[in-house]
């Protein structure tokens, strides 16, 4: 027999017309269970020729609005609405999903450091090599859905890449725009970092990575927000018919273009204790101004240890979590992106 | 020799004038230090002749505004500013605030659900023993400073309970309204439940809870309004002088007295999944309304099971994380108190 | 208000006509959701007058055979087969169930260890009150079905105690042969020990405790036995019509009443290691007999230990894992009861 | 000095003619151990000329019989009664069998994935390395004695591998019916998935894997089997005199030859809770039929979720614990192998 | 049947003349093992009339030298040479002692705080209650061999405490000087505190409770001091003939009676970090002196936090391991008794 | 973008003159904080030209003594004192150290054993990895502070390895005496090991290994004779000017040469359980001489178990803590250094 590309199986027929909902059964054996799988929820819609849009979310699994979103958005999708084929994993990572945490409580991997991931690693390391090596080349555009999780909380962004490709960046602000979050942000990585999105652009696919929002949450409001933006992602690559709903249309501005590849605009907690933020979201902050304390309740007698913005610009992320330890990042503040 | 009170012993003498900042010293014996204590932060601050208010926070670990202002609080407070005294514990349950969770890492226990305690218990029954027998006996009014923690968030209110002393109930009312918070919820129990406000209600001390927000955060506004509120009440207290601040005066409305004492004010989890909210806190919403519906990643054919409200009236409270397990609290209707 | 007798609540009315599907609702508050509760799952099915039936499973969580017999039943009943009343518990340790194992992952109790239980105790103690505290003064006969979980299996067993009141003994016997299991265990115990049959003893309520099998499985031909020895006893108390469907009329013996209350019944691991069985259960042996032997994979140079029946009889019990550690019973050697 | 082909060492002298009874010394620096070993227990037994059989059990911590069975071999064998070498490693993941789990409680892995291991590795990786590339090389016949372990049980069964050498395939499959299981399962594998039986056919050492029942338990019949089936092996292969003790002289049928290699051949649990089975180890059951049924314990207004045979066959493996989850194997229906 | 007195059984008869080893069967239900005993050792040596010496160890489980010395005594003594009744106890708390750590890793309590025990409370507290009520009632002399475990250092110290019963508080004394080791303290104690040796005070027995060193560590001098004081104990006590070995007559000084009755006696760890001591046991320090320091590897910019002495006098006692907590006693200083 | 050498970040600049107090900024994205950093602390003094010397402590959390001593020699030294660069690790494995435990909490690893590192592995790789290229190729001379740990005791040793670089090894002789220690062992080593001393080696880099003493303790002695040898290993190598402090200034012998490459040098324990040395630290042993025996609290019938030593010599190393398992090396036996 040939030896299949992945450990990984499905009974998902990629090319074939119609909705399908199944898994991806990824091999497990364990102390609690000698033989069985873990099943990765995956729908795939195809309605003739078109582009393929490859949705994900839950690569991290205490980031919720992605998972809500692209459920909803897989059960309300029919082939009859769409033209070419969308692959939606909401739960990439179920078992951190299903535990609520951020990394994976089988082997421990925070699956956005260790992409292309290996053949024959453990779990978390088999279901980035499966995305890399089977959905990635069937890929036209990939949409990871993120959000800060537990410990960050972002105003609704989208995250993009610089790229050697200036077409395909082209492109990507301009799906960036057409998704409609208040805040876009553009990075320039020296390094693969085993991103999913770094995998992406390796392989010359256009690809984003949405944070929207965080703090362990499901927002109301961010959640609608993400469900329009989906629905003019399909609209702007032409998979769906219709207008792009834009968020000048709702109410609010169109998204601004920042960034944060300055390390200096990351603020770090000093200490292990209590802190208090004394600007919120969206504030905009001096360089130098003192964004807020740590406070000791165990060394009752130290004076709180104030924390300071290391440049001007807005303050785009901050911590939700009141308790905190040394090298914590508690603020990002960005500037506009100036390209 | 005779056998003391409690267990746990301090160097801070309650009658001197004056500043004092030290610890309670819990007894101590584990696996990790066979001699030690647990050292409780407290703070004393004697002017005199006058009053005694007691204020705490951290009797739940990750309730942390309460914490943070209380620090603040004893940090500028000075003997020359009051008349009278301030006794505050701004980390009642020290283990719990370090661990940042609900209950104490050390025994497991819930402290609020734990009052009188027990003098030869395990730490978190010593603490609440000394609390009842040592502190409670010299203390006037008490106010106790909590908030949702991790996996709750309010409007900000502050709890009162009915009493059998109408003079002191009709006090608290005044003292909940000077506090000046959002909302106040009047509660009627018809148990003791190892409640800290229960206890003070025995023994005839004026006391209310206060709910500061919560979602395990330390929010801007509310430690705004909190820090105004504890200075309110030591106007009128008659421990300082000065005018209260009102939220009026702050552009905002007077409290609204409310109240949650039907059991269908409380709408629960009905499975584990990830819940997304219909509508947020400050809604008004009807009897039997959908106000959200739970998602099921790890089994992604069943479809969504709606929550709704069980009567009408306004959301107080929600639940922010997005994993929920049966059995949890997701939202709670407040309806006005008819007294 | 009236201080209840419980803190635990149900919207179950005991006193309704009909079938009633619901919860008994355990207050809870832990580091995972502040206010919530446990929700134990009840039946209820009754019709008119007749006595009360209360049939309970999931006192210890690895004893499936119960749990799901009783599932079943309450699906099955309905209040126009039935004359009386049926109280249906089938999993009243839930949370123990949830995690397939014999102690409340909760609070660590071994909820067969604290009956009358405690009404302000943790969350077992609660729910050992409330069953002792409500639901016993409702009832007339009570049936718990246990089995040997997973670390124990039975010949499948109906164990009575022997009582002051000679006439429920007797009329307990009889119960005991219409249920008909292969053995009747009758004990004799002098001390309460916290177990929920004694308690019933001591109320005057007539009771048994089936040990249905174990070995952490639902065994085929046990849960066919029960399910027909639930609706045999439910015939034999009046509460349905027809004729009891003895083991005789199914090809196997009528119940063996046999006894251990001598305590070399059981034999015990003397060390830490692999156990062999040399004979298995329903085997006949002699006092003094090897019925196995330790091996040590750990101390590969050490020979086995063996291990010998301290008195002749019928093997009816024995430990399934084949790790071991001292004092672990490793089996029971029963004799037939001279009454 | 010459850097040795492993980090592990040992005393035995592989060459030597005699009895050695020691261990392989793996070295361990762990918090518990800065300095120290792991010692594999190892039995050498060397008579002159002759094939060597490398009889291992204890790949996996939990699967009992194989270790029982290998150390009672080990104990009596002796050099007189063979020609050639029988190496014994009876607990080849030692700290996983003192731990009683499948997988190692060092380093979380599951041996049998690993192969051929690494010689810089965690400690299951160094034994799966020094197996491969110091005692395979010594190797002419490979015997591994797995069982079901805690979660499977089987019809106890030895599975082979066919081969590219179809003289060795023939020869394997006259090795098994020696043995004289009541089930030979052959496998077409397309991975070699980190396998020790694939390492060994990879390197062209005849093997085969027996599975020799479990659920965590040594069944006395069982391992009667296995005792004769190991004599009958080292008559086979010439090892040792005598007559081959054939299952039919025992008054049962000789091995038959099932496969499993249709992936419809299992069964899985759709859903996370209490699993009853309707058929049992044996039973021949048709396409569709429905073999089981989850119950829902802690959601009991649900339905059973009923459980589907995929393919015709007898059902040759079944899950023993009554708590399932999603993904588990519940059943392996097997059906005649057609070569 | 009688209701007998504890929960615990054992098949030594304690008016037996002759040496008896065997254990205390206290009954142990867990998710590990439903049915079982955990065996507490016990040799009992009696020869005709005489007083009953009671010797324990290991009640806190990482205290070795008391279990060590009182196994090899245990082992040495025969009725022969003894005249009366001696029970050894080696190791009180027998799963603390497997563990290695102080308290007990079934239900996590201290037994030394614990006294008298519980008839029907955990494991702990049963073994608290036997000893309390039916081995107690059997003694004349306790001698409880603590040492400082793996958190504390002493010189070797006997602890005996002032006594309204002047008479026996003179025996004790003589006792203490008769075993002989470096330093005698004199507790003068105001609460029963769960303590063994208060329990025999209440009683009316003769106590003492021996710090045998500690750090985790069986010392080789520290073993040969305590081997030669239990003999002294049983001369002195006329249970054996024979002469005392006096430390003079070792060439060491005979024990300093001394105390640490002021609470100013310890010095606390001030923070979390490494500790330096600047001085070590034997030393003698002025009040105020600096006597050590607290390090911050993960706040390399803060300075080390001095720890001073609180008063004069001879430092007994240290706490070995560098790394410390806020409140843990790094050292404590005594001073002579003046009785 | 260049892709970096590290994933490690440092405001520290390497070549500036001056004294320098920072981190290294190890990112680290985990459940508890998404974004962050795991800080290493360093400082690095630097003056003019001469040669750098690099010395490291806490490569292992549990052995205090380096970090301790290195943290007060960064306190103490200045640019002005020196000639060349002095680069101070205290704390290499900084998680270890906060735990105060042998392995990362983190990532599980014993940091020298996977020396050089992975540039994309889990934190302790990553650090192996930058200080392997990115502060070896800074190194003319490293020093590497261990101890013993909880778990071994050492008379205080320096150990270095016999080099191909003959001219090199008799430096490291020299530098070995200069420092100062009792004992100096000279280790021949066939294997990389994944050890920092091995790297230095392959890298031509001078190094050695101290052993300070252990027991998780900060010992008086040791610590001073640590602080001298430091101050010696400066003016050595001509970074500070001054006159080397030897041993026998201090009243003490000059370091005696030993080894332990015969791997019987090591003594192991046989069982698990409680070990009694007979013989201390500096005893001259025979071989076969019985050095200590291991007891067995449950399974008190079992006699004591002996251990003896394998080669007679000098023992140089011994386990402090009274629990042992079955592998766990209690004593090293050295002897003298033939060369």
């Amino acid at each position: 027999m040939v030896k299949p590309i992945s450990r990984i199986s499905t009974e998902i027929d990629f090319e074939k017309n119609g909705k399908q909902v199944g898994h991806l059964a990824v091999p497990s054996s364990t102390n609690e269970s000698a033989y069985g799988i873990v099943p990765i929820p995956i729908t795939v819609i195809k309605n003739g020729k078109g582009p393929t849009m490859f949705m994900t979310g839950g690569v991290h699994g205490d980031e919720y609005e992605g998972p809500v979103a692209l459920m909803k958005l897989a059960a309300k999708l029919t082939p009859a609405k769409i033209q070419g084929r969308v692959i939606i994993l909401p739960a990439m990572n179920l078992p951190a999903v299903l535990a609520g945490q951020r990394c994976s409580p089988i082997d421990g991997l925070n699956m956005n450091r260790v992409f292309p991931g290996e053949r024959n690693g453990s779990i978390t390391l088999q279901i980035a090599h499966y995305v890399s090596n089977v959905l990635l080349p069937l890929t036209d555009y990939q949409f990871d859905f993120h959000s800060g999780g537990k410990t960050l909380e972002y105003i609704p962004t989208m995250i993009m890449n610089v790229s050697k490709d200036k077409k395909r960046e082209k492109r990507t602000t301009e799906a960036l725009k057409a998704f409609g979050l208040p805040i876009g942000l553009v990075d320039v990585k020296s390094d693969h970092g085993g991103l999913f999105e770094m995998e992406c652009e390796e392989r010359g696919i256009l690809s984003t990575n949405a944070e929207l929002g965080g703090a362990g949450r499901v927002d109301v409001q961010t959640l609608a927000w993400t469900e329009i933006g989906m629905m003019n992602l399909l609209k702007f690559f032409g998979l769906m018919d219709g207008k792009i709903v834009t968020p000048e249309s709702q109410g609010r501005p169109a998204p601004r273009l920042m960034e944060v590849n300055d390390p200096r605009s990351n603020s770090f907690a000093p200490d292990t204790g209590l802190y208090e933020h004394f600007v919120d979201l969206g504030a905009n902050v001096k360089a130098g101004q003192t964004i807020g304390q740590v406070h000791f309740p165990g060394n009752w007698e130290k004076k709180p240890w104030p924390v300071k913005a290391r440049r001007a610009g807005l303050m785009v992320l901050k911590r939700p979590p009141g308790r905190v330890e040394r090298g914590d990042v508690v603020a990002q503040i960005a500037q506009d992106w100036k390209g």
